[in-house]
Protein backbone atom coordinates (compact mmCIF):
# COMPACT_ATOMS: atom_id res chain seq x y z
CA UNK A 1 0.00 0.00 0.00
CA UNK A 2 0.87 3.22 -0.54
CA UNK A 3 2.53 5.47 2.27
CA UNK A 4 1.94 8.98 2.55
CA UNK A 5 4.40 10.64 5.17
CA UNK A 6 2.31 13.88 6.33
CA UNK A 7 3.24 16.33 8.84
CA UNK A 8 0.55 18.20 11.37
CA UNK A 9 -2.95 18.33 9.25
CA UNK A 10 -3.56 21.95 11.41
CA UNK A 11 -0.27 24.15 10.22
CA UNK A 12 1.31 21.82 7.20
CA UNK A 13 -0.26 23.09 3.73
CA UNK A 14 2.21 21.08 1.97
CA UNK A 15 1.05 17.76 3.40
CA UNK A 16 -1.90 18.66 2.55
CA UNK A 17 -2.07 18.70 -1.23
CA UNK A 18 -1.25 15.05 -1.85
CA UNK A 19 -3.44 13.76 0.79
CA UNK A 20 -6.20 15.55 -0.87
CA UNK A 21 -5.25 13.95 -4.17
CA UNK A 22 -5.44 10.80 -2.83
CA UNK A 23 -8.63 10.49 -0.93
CA UNK A 24 -10.61 12.82 -3.19
CA UNK A 25 -9.98 9.87 -5.69
CA UNK A 26 -10.63 6.97 -3.07
CA UNK A 27 -7.18 5.76 -3.61
CA UNK A 28 -6.03 3.61 -0.42
CA UNK A 29 -3.32 4.82 1.25
CA UNK A 30 -1.40 4.69 4.40
CA UNK A 31 -0.94 7.62 6.42
CA UNK A 32 1.99 8.58 8.38
CA UNK A 33 2.26 11.08 10.80
CA UNK A 34 5.39 13.01 11.84
CA UNK A 35 4.87 16.46 14.31
CA UNK A 36 6.92 19.39 12.85
CA UNK A 37 9.50 21.19 14.47
CA UNK A 38 9.49 19.84 17.63
CA UNK A 39 12.82 17.91 17.96
CA UNK A 40 15.93 16.11 16.21
CA UNK A 41 14.57 12.81 16.70
CA UNK A 42 10.70 13.61 14.86
CA UNK A 43 13.33 15.69 12.25
CA UNK A 44 15.45 12.24 11.76
CA UNK A 45 12.28 10.38 11.15
CA UNK A 46 11.34 12.77 8.38
CA UNK A 47 15.17 12.44 6.76
CA UNK A 48 14.74 8.54 7.24
CA UNK A 49 12.16 8.91 4.69
CA UNK A 50 13.49 11.76 2.68
CA UNK A 51 17.03 13.20 2.44
CA UNK A 52 15.39 16.50 1.03
CA UNK A 53 14.11 16.42 5.11
CA UNK A 54 10.44 17.26 4.33
CA UNK A 55 7.33 16.26 4.38
CA UNK A 56 5.56 15.29 2.33
CA UNK A 57 6.70 12.45 1.01
CA UNK A 58 4.97 9.38 -0.41
CA UNK A 59 6.37 6.05 -0.87
CA UNK A 60 5.63 3.35 -3.15
CA UNK A 61 7.26 0.05 -2.87
CA UNK A 62 10.76 1.22 -3.95
CA UNK A 63 10.33 4.06 -5.34
CA UNK A 64 10.09 7.21 -2.84
CA UNK A 65 8.99 10.69 -4.23
CA UNK A 66 9.14 13.72 -2.12
CA UNK A 67 7.55 16.92 -2.84
CA UNK A 68 4.10 18.02 -2.93
CA UNK A 69 4.13 18.16 -6.62
CA UNK A 70 6.05 15.54 -7.95
CA UNK A 71 4.15 13.66 -6.03
CA UNK A 72 0.88 14.89 -7.67
CA UNK A 73 2.76 14.25 -10.90
CA UNK A 74 3.63 10.63 -10.17
CA UNK A 75 -0.40 9.91 -8.93
CA UNK A 76 -0.90 11.21 -11.71
CA UNK A 77 1.11 8.75 -13.75
CA UNK A 78 0.11 5.41 -11.27
CA UNK A 79 -4.02 6.58 -11.52
CA UNK A 80 -4.76 7.56 -14.79
CA UNK A 81 -8.31 6.93 -13.79
CA UNK A 82 -7.88 9.54 -11.30
CA UNK A 83 -7.77 11.86 -14.11
CA UNK A 84 -5.33 14.49 -11.71
CA UNK A 85 -4.45 16.62 -14.68
CA UNK A 86 -7.03 17.81 -16.98
CA UNK A 87 -7.58 15.38 -20.94
CA UNK A 88 -7.18 18.75 -23.23
CA UNK A 89 -3.80 19.58 -23.80
CA UNK A 90 -4.67 23.26 -23.63
CA UNK A 91 -6.60 22.92 -20.22
CA UNK A 92 -3.56 20.48 -18.63
CA UNK A 93 -0.78 23.44 -19.58
CA UNK A 94 -2.89 25.57 -17.97
CA UNK A 95 -3.41 23.81 -14.53
CA UNK A 96 0.11 22.78 -14.90
CA UNK A 97 1.19 26.82 -14.76
CA UNK A 98 -0.77 27.67 -11.92
CA UNK A 99 0.10 24.92 -10.31
CA UNK A 100 3.85 25.44 -11.16
CA UNK A 101 3.00 29.12 -9.93
CA UNK A 102 1.68 28.59 -6.34
CA UNK A 103 4.78 25.75 -5.52
CA UNK A 104 7.25 28.35 -6.34
CA UNK A 105 5.47 31.35 -5.54
CA UNK A 106 3.06 33.36 -3.56
CA UNK A 107 5.95 34.13 -0.46
CA UNK A 108 4.24 36.83 1.22
CA UNK A 109 0.89 35.28 1.60
CA UNK A 110 2.61 32.04 3.10
CA UNK A 111 4.63 34.02 5.54
CA UNK A 112 1.68 36.31 6.47
CA UNK A 113 -1.37 33.65 6.78
CA UNK A 114 0.07 30.54 7.73
CA UNK A 115 -2.41 27.57 7.26
CA UNK A 116 -3.47 27.13 10.99
CA UNK A 117 -7.05 25.29 10.79
CA UNK A 118 -8.09 26.50 14.17
CA UNK A 119 -7.12 29.67 14.89
CA UNK A 120 -9.88 32.17 15.62
CA UNK A 121 -11.12 34.01 12.22
CA UNK A 122 -9.55 37.34 12.43
CA UNK A 123 -7.96 39.64 9.95
CA UNK A 124 -4.59 40.73 9.87
CA UNK A 125 -2.76 43.96 8.48
CA UNK A 126 -0.95 42.35 5.01
CA UNK A 127 1.68 43.54 2.85
CA UNK A 128 1.27 45.04 -0.31
CA UNK A 129 2.97 41.84 -1.69
CA UNK A 130 0.53 39.77 0.09
CA UNK A 131 -2.14 41.65 -1.60
CA UNK A 132 -0.78 41.35 -5.15
CA UNK A 133 -0.58 37.70 -4.12
CA UNK A 134 -4.38 37.57 -2.94
CA UNK A 135 -5.63 39.09 -6.07
CA UNK A 136 -3.36 37.64 -8.11
CA UNK A 137 -4.95 33.73 -6.90
CA UNK A 138 -8.42 34.97 -7.15
CA UNK A 139 -7.93 36.21 -10.40
CA UNK A 140 -6.60 32.77 -11.47
CA UNK A 141 -9.84 31.30 -10.05
CA UNK A 142 -12.46 33.86 -11.31
CA UNK A 143 -10.56 32.44 -15.12
CA UNK A 144 -10.95 29.32 -14.57
CA UNK A 145 -14.24 29.93 -13.89
CA UNK A 146 -15.07 31.55 -17.08
CA UNK A 147 -13.80 28.95 -18.97
CA UNK A 148 -14.06 26.10 -16.96
CA UNK A 149 -16.92 26.90 -14.99
CA UNK A 150 -19.54 25.00 -17.35
CA UNK A 151 -17.80 21.75 -16.79
CA UNK A 152 -18.20 21.57 -12.83
CA UNK A 153 -17.75 23.90 -9.76
CA UNK A 154 -13.31 23.10 -9.40
CA UNK A 155 -10.71 25.06 -11.56
CA UNK A 156 -11.02 22.65 -14.76
CA UNK A 157 -14.68 21.43 -13.70
CA UNK A 158 -14.02 17.79 -12.11
CA UNK A 159 -11.44 17.85 -9.07
CA UNK A 160 -8.18 17.70 -10.36
CA UNK A 161 -4.28 18.41 -9.34
CA UNK A 162 -4.33 22.19 -9.63
CA UNK A 163 -7.09 22.05 -6.73
CA UNK A 164 -4.94 19.86 -4.65
CA UNK A 165 -2.43 23.07 -4.78
CA UNK A 166 -5.30 25.83 -4.32
CA UNK A 167 -6.93 24.22 -1.65
CA UNK A 168 -4.99 25.51 1.33
CA UNK A 169 -5.73 28.96 0.41
CA UNK A 170 -9.18 28.48 0.82
CA UNK A 171 -8.21 27.85 4.69
CA UNK A 172 -5.96 31.21 4.45
CA UNK A 173 -8.78 33.68 3.09
CA UNK A 174 -11.15 32.16 5.63
CA UNK A 175 -8.82 32.35 8.58
CA UNK A 176 -7.86 35.97 8.15
CA UNK A 177 -11.06 37.02 6.91
CA UNK A 178 -9.70 38.35 3.18
CA UNK A 179 -12.49 39.03 1.44
CA UNK A 180 -13.23 37.14 -1.80
CA UNK A 181 -14.64 38.35 -4.69
CA UNK A 182 -18.02 37.19 -6.57
CA UNK A 183 -16.00 35.59 -9.31
CA UNK A 184 -13.74 33.60 -7.17
CA UNK A 185 -16.45 32.71 -4.19
CA UNK A 186 -18.16 30.09 -6.32
CA UNK A 187 -14.61 27.97 -5.76
CA UNK A 188 -14.23 28.97 -2.13
CA UNK A 189 -17.67 27.43 -1.64
CA UNK A 190 -17.45 24.06 -3.83
CA UNK A 191 -13.84 23.28 -1.79
CA UNK A 192 -15.47 23.70 1.77
CA UNK A 193 -18.33 21.14 0.33
CA UNK A 194 -15.83 18.70 -0.42
CA UNK A 195 -15.71 15.53 1.72
CA UNK A 196 -11.40 14.96 1.49
CA UNK A 197 -11.11 18.46 2.27
CA UNK A 198 -13.82 18.63 5.37
CA UNK A 199 -12.63 15.51 6.67
CA UNK A 200 -8.34 17.07 6.67
CA UNK A 201 -10.04 20.30 8.26
CA UNK A 202 -12.09 18.43 11.28
CA UNK A 203 -8.61 16.18 11.68
CA UNK A 204 -6.27 19.31 11.69
CA UNK A 205 -8.77 20.86 14.18
CA UNK A 206 -8.99 17.85 16.22
CA UNK A 207 -5.25 17.85 16.76
CA UNK A 208 -3.52 19.64 20.56
CA UNK A 209 0.04 19.99 19.37
CA UNK A 210 0.65 23.67 19.17
CA UNK A 211 3.75 25.24 17.21
CA UNK A 212 4.46 28.43 19.22
CA UNK A 213 5.71 30.55 16.06
CA UNK A 214 2.71 29.65 14.01
CA UNK A 215 0.19 30.45 16.97
CA UNK A 216 -0.27 34.65 17.56
CA UNK A 217 -0.55 35.86 14.06
CA UNK B 1 6.82 27.84 -34.36
CA UNK B 2 7.05 27.84 -30.27
CA UNK B 3 7.66 30.99 -28.99
CA UNK B 4 9.59 31.39 -26.10
CA UNK B 5 9.57 34.75 -23.59
CA UNK B 6 12.84 35.15 -21.70
CA UNK B 7 14.83 37.63 -19.64
CA UNK B 8 18.40 38.57 -19.89
CA UNK B 9 20.58 35.72 -20.00
CA UNK B 10 22.67 36.96 -18.11
CA UNK B 11 20.65 36.96 -14.44
CA UNK B 12 17.66 34.96 -15.48
CA UNK B 13 18.35 31.71 -14.43
CA UNK B 14 14.29 30.42 -14.72
CA UNK B 15 14.54 31.57 -18.29
CA UNK B 16 17.67 29.63 -18.52
CA UNK B 17 15.80 26.58 -17.66
CA UNK B 18 13.30 25.44 -20.51
CA UNK B 19 15.98 27.35 -22.74
CA UNK B 20 18.30 24.51 -22.31
CA UNK B 21 15.91 21.79 -22.16
CA UNK B 22 14.69 23.36 -25.84
CA UNK B 23 18.14 23.81 -26.87
CA UNK B 24 19.71 20.95 -25.92
CA UNK B 25 16.99 18.45 -27.89
CA UNK B 26 17.56 20.48 -30.81
CA UNK B 27 13.78 21.92 -30.92
CA UNK B 28 13.26 25.06 -32.83
CA UNK B 29 11.82 27.83 -31.21
CA UNK B 30 11.40 31.46 -31.83
CA UNK B 31 12.96 33.65 -28.98
CA UNK B 32 11.09 36.98 -27.64
CA UNK B 33 13.75 38.77 -25.12
CA UNK B 34 12.39 41.28 -22.43
CA UNK B 35 14.97 42.92 -20.36
CA UNK B 36 13.92 42.27 -16.72
CA UNK B 37 13.24 45.01 -13.87
CA UNK B 38 13.87 48.02 -16.31
CA UNK B 39 10.70 50.50 -16.96
CA UNK B 40 6.91 49.73 -16.41
CA UNK B 41 6.64 49.48 -20.64
CA UNK B 42 8.95 46.61 -20.23
CA UNK B 43 6.86 44.59 -17.29
CA UNK B 44 3.27 45.15 -19.60
CA UNK B 45 5.04 43.28 -22.63
CA UNK B 46 5.74 40.28 -19.65
CA UNK B 47 2.53 40.68 -18.37
CA UNK B 48 1.16 40.95 -21.90
CA UNK B 49 2.35 37.51 -22.39
CA UNK B 50 1.61 36.07 -18.80
CA UNK B 51 -0.54 36.91 -16.20
CA UNK B 52 1.68 36.08 -13.92
CA UNK B 53 4.10 38.74 -14.76
CA UNK B 54 7.10 36.80 -15.09
CA UNK B 55 9.40 34.99 -17.71
CA UNK B 56 9.75 32.26 -18.98
CA UNK B 57 6.45 31.95 -20.71
CA UNK B 58 6.17 29.76 -23.99
CA UNK B 59 3.49 30.33 -26.30
CA UNK B 60 2.86 26.94 -28.88
CA UNK B 61 -0.07 28.43 -31.27
CA UNK B 62 -2.92 28.79 -28.78
CA UNK B 63 -1.84 27.51 -25.60
CA UNK B 64 0.41 29.34 -23.13
CA UNK B 65 2.39 28.04 -20.64
CA UNK B 66 4.15 29.67 -18.24
CA UNK B 67 6.25 28.79 -15.11
CA UNK B 68 9.43 26.83 -16.06
CA UNK B 69 8.71 23.72 -14.43
CA UNK B 70 5.29 23.79 -15.90
CA UNK B 71 6.71 24.58 -19.54
CA UNK B 72 9.46 21.40 -18.99
CA UNK B 73 6.44 19.46 -18.31
CA UNK B 74 4.65 20.21 -21.55
CA UNK B 75 7.85 20.10 -23.78
CA UNK B 76 8.18 16.33 -21.89
CA UNK B 77 5.04 16.17 -23.00
CA UNK B 78 4.72 17.66 -26.57
CA UNK B 79 8.52 15.94 -27.85
CA UNK B 80 8.42 12.58 -26.02
CA UNK B 81 11.14 11.66 -28.65
CA UNK B 82 13.57 14.23 -26.83
CA UNK B 83 13.11 12.13 -23.16
CA UNK B 84 12.68 14.91 -20.83
CA UNK B 85 12.17 12.78 -17.86
CA UNK B 86 13.64 9.44 -18.04
CA UNK B 87 11.85 6.31 -19.06
CA UNK B 88 12.56 4.65 -16.12
CA UNK B 89 9.35 4.73 -13.39
CA UNK B 90 11.60 5.08 -10.40
CA UNK B 91 14.27 6.85 -12.32
CA UNK B 92 11.14 9.61 -13.28
CA UNK B 93 10.21 10.07 -9.52
CA UNK B 94 13.21 10.71 -8.65
CA UNK B 95 13.73 13.21 -11.36
CA UNK B 96 10.58 15.17 -10.85
CA UNK B 97 11.44 15.29 -7.14
CA UNK B 98 14.94 16.54 -7.10
CA UNK B 99 13.54 19.36 -10.01
CA UNK B 100 10.19 20.41 -7.75
CA UNK B 101 13.01 20.86 -4.75
CA UNK B 102 14.86 23.23 -6.68
CA UNK B 103 11.71 24.49 -8.29
CA UNK B 104 10.43 25.44 -4.83
CA UNK B 105 13.55 25.31 -2.83
CA UNK B 106 17.27 26.45 -1.91
CA UNK B 107 16.28 30.43 -1.32
CA UNK B 108 19.01 31.10 0.63
CA UNK B 109 21.59 29.99 -2.16
CA UNK B 110 19.63 31.28 -4.59
CA UNK B 111 19.58 34.85 -2.83
CA UNK B 112 23.15 35.25 -2.05
CA UNK B 113 24.70 33.74 -4.86
CA UNK B 114 22.42 34.90 -7.93
CA UNK B 115 22.95 34.28 -11.14
CA UNK B 116 25.41 36.75 -12.86
CA UNK B 117 27.14 35.37 -15.61
CA UNK B 118 29.84 37.95 -16.42
CA UNK B 119 30.35 38.32 -12.45
CA UNK B 120 34.13 38.17 -11.62
CA UNK B 121 34.69 34.80 -10.09
CA UNK B 122 34.99 35.49 -5.90
CA UNK B 123 33.85 33.48 -2.96
CA UNK B 124 31.65 35.40 -0.54
CA UNK B 125 30.68 34.58 2.84
CA UNK B 126 27.41 32.57 2.90
CA UNK B 127 24.85 32.11 5.58
CA UNK B 128 24.22 28.32 7.05
CA UNK B 129 21.51 27.99 4.88
CA UNK B 130 23.42 28.86 2.23
CA UNK B 131 25.92 26.41 2.93
CA UNK B 132 23.70 23.73 3.65
CA UNK B 133 22.00 24.50 0.29
CA UNK B 134 24.92 23.97 -1.54
CA UNK B 135 25.82 20.42 0.73
CA UNK B 136 22.27 19.20 -0.44
CA UNK B 137 22.64 19.89 -3.79
CA UNK B 138 26.13 18.44 -4.18
CA UNK B 139 24.62 15.18 -2.32
CA UNK B 140 21.70 15.21 -4.88
CA UNK B 141 24.31 14.63 -7.99
CA UNK B 142 26.37 12.67 -6.00
CA UNK B 143 23.36 10.10 -5.22
CA UNK B 144 22.20 10.47 -9.09
CA UNK B 145 26.56 10.20 -10.12
CA UNK B 146 26.18 6.46 -7.72
CA UNK B 147 22.79 5.55 -9.06
CA UNK B 148 22.77 6.37 -12.76
CA UNK B 149 26.43 7.42 -13.44
CA UNK B 150 27.17 4.31 -15.70
CA UNK B 151 24.17 5.48 -18.15
CA UNK B 152 25.96 8.90 -19.03
CA UNK B 153 27.40 11.76 -17.69
CA UNK B 154 24.25 13.80 -16.70
CA UNK B 155 22.09 12.90 -13.60
CA UNK B 156 20.22 10.33 -15.27
CA UNK B 157 22.63 9.47 -17.72
CA UNK B 158 21.25 11.13 -20.84
CA UNK B 159 20.31 14.97 -20.54
CA UNK B 160 17.24 15.37 -18.84
CA UNK B 161 14.55 17.81 -17.09
CA UNK B 162 16.61 17.60 -14.41
CA UNK B 163 19.28 18.83 -15.61
CA UNK B 164 17.64 21.95 -17.07
CA UNK B 165 16.80 22.60 -13.41
CA UNK B 166 19.92 22.14 -12.26
CA UNK B 167 22.01 23.78 -14.91
CA UNK B 168 22.25 27.28 -13.94
CA UNK B 169 23.65 26.15 -9.79
CA UNK B 170 26.70 25.25 -11.78
CA UNK B 171 27.15 28.71 -12.84
CA UNK B 172 26.39 29.65 -9.11
CA UNK B 173 28.92 27.39 -8.00
CA UNK B 174 31.22 28.38 -10.60
CA UNK B 175 31.15 32.09 -10.07
CA UNK B 176 31.20 32.46 -6.11
CA UNK B 177 34.06 30.62 -6.39
CA UNK B 178 32.22 27.39 -4.08
CA UNK B 179 34.05 23.77 -3.44
CA UNK B 180 32.47 21.16 -5.33
CA UNK B 181 33.10 17.70 -4.01
CA UNK B 182 34.74 14.96 -6.12
CA UNK B 183 31.47 13.13 -6.13
CA UNK B 184 29.39 16.07 -7.72
CA UNK B 185 32.77 17.68 -10.00
CA UNK B 186 32.32 15.26 -12.56
CA UNK B 187 28.42 16.59 -13.03
CA UNK B 188 29.94 20.30 -12.77
CA UNK B 189 32.95 19.19 -16.02
CA UNK B 190 29.84 17.93 -18.46
CA UNK B 191 27.20 20.42 -18.17
CA UNK B 192 29.90 23.17 -18.85
CA UNK B 193 30.63 20.69 -21.99
CA UNK B 194 27.37 20.55 -22.94
CA UNK B 195 26.90 22.96 -26.34
CA UNK B 196 23.91 24.74 -25.35
CA UNK B 197 25.23 25.27 -22.05
CA UNK B 198 27.72 27.27 -23.55
CA UNK B 199 25.48 28.75 -26.30
CA UNK B 200 23.48 30.78 -23.43
CA UNK B 201 26.51 31.41 -21.31
CA UNK B 202 28.45 32.92 -24.32
CA UNK B 203 25.09 34.95 -25.45
CA UNK B 204 24.87 36.07 -21.92
CA UNK B 205 28.14 37.10 -21.31
CA UNK B 206 27.84 39.60 -23.86
CA UNK B 207 25.03 40.85 -22.75
CA UNK B 208 25.59 44.56 -21.85
CA UNK B 209 22.14 45.40 -19.82
CA UNK B 210 23.31 45.56 -16.35
CA UNK B 211 20.52 45.25 -13.10
CA UNK B 212 22.55 47.46 -10.48
CA UNK B 213 21.27 45.25 -7.73
CA UNK B 214 22.88 42.06 -8.82
CA UNK B 215 26.23 43.70 -9.12
CA UNK B 216 28.27 43.82 -6.41
CA UNK B 217 27.23 40.83 -5.04
N1 LIG C 1 8.49 22.21 -1.74
C1 LIG C 1 8.06 21.30 -0.70
C2 LIG C 1 7.86 22.05 0.58
C3 LIG C 1 7.66 21.14 1.75
C4 LIG C 1 7.76 21.84 3.10
O1 LIG C 1 8.25 22.97 3.19
N2 LIG C 1 7.30 21.16 4.17
C5 LIG C 1 7.36 21.68 5.51
C6 LIG C 1 6.03 21.52 6.21
S1 LIG C 1 4.65 22.21 5.36
C7 LIG C 1 8.36 20.84 6.32
O2 LIG C 1 8.51 19.66 6.07
N3 LIG C 1 9.03 21.42 7.29
C8 LIG C 1 9.81 20.65 8.21
C9 LIG C 1 11.22 21.06 8.31
O3 LIG C 1 11.67 21.92 7.48
O4 LIG C 1 11.90 20.55 9.21
C10 LIG C 1 6.78 20.62 -1.15
O5 LIG C 1 6.12 21.17 -2.04
O6 LIG C 1 6.48 19.52 -0.68
N1 LIG D 1 8.45 30.14 -10.61
C1 LIG D 1 8.81 30.89 -11.78
C2 LIG D 1 9.78 31.99 -11.42
C3 LIG D 1 10.00 32.95 -12.55
C4 LIG D 1 10.73 34.21 -12.13
O1 LIG D 1 10.84 34.52 -10.93
N2 LIG D 1 11.22 34.97 -13.12
C5 LIG D 1 11.89 36.24 -12.87
C6 LIG D 1 13.18 36.32 -13.66
S1 LIG D 1 14.30 34.97 -13.39
C7 LIG D 1 11.03 37.36 -13.41
O2 LIG D 1 10.31 37.19 -14.39
N3 LIG D 1 11.09 38.53 -12.82
C8 LIG D 1 10.48 39.70 -13.41
C9 LIG D 1 9.51 40.38 -12.50
O3 LIG D 1 9.19 39.86 -11.42
O4 LIG D 1 9.09 41.47 -12.89
C10 LIG D 1 9.41 29.92 -12.80
O5 LIG D 1 9.87 28.85 -12.38
O6 LIG D 1 9.37 30.21 -14.01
Amino acid sequence: MLKLVIGNKNYSSWSMRPWLALRANNIPFEEVFIPLYTDQADKDRILSFSKAGKVPTLIDGDVTVWDSLAIIEYLAERFPEAKLWPADRAARAHARAISAEMHSGFMPLRNECGMNLHRPIRAVALSDDARANVARIQDIWAECHARYGKQGPFLFGAFSAADAMYAPVVHRFRTYAIPVKAEAQHYVDAMMQLPAFQEWTRDGVAETLRIARFEDV
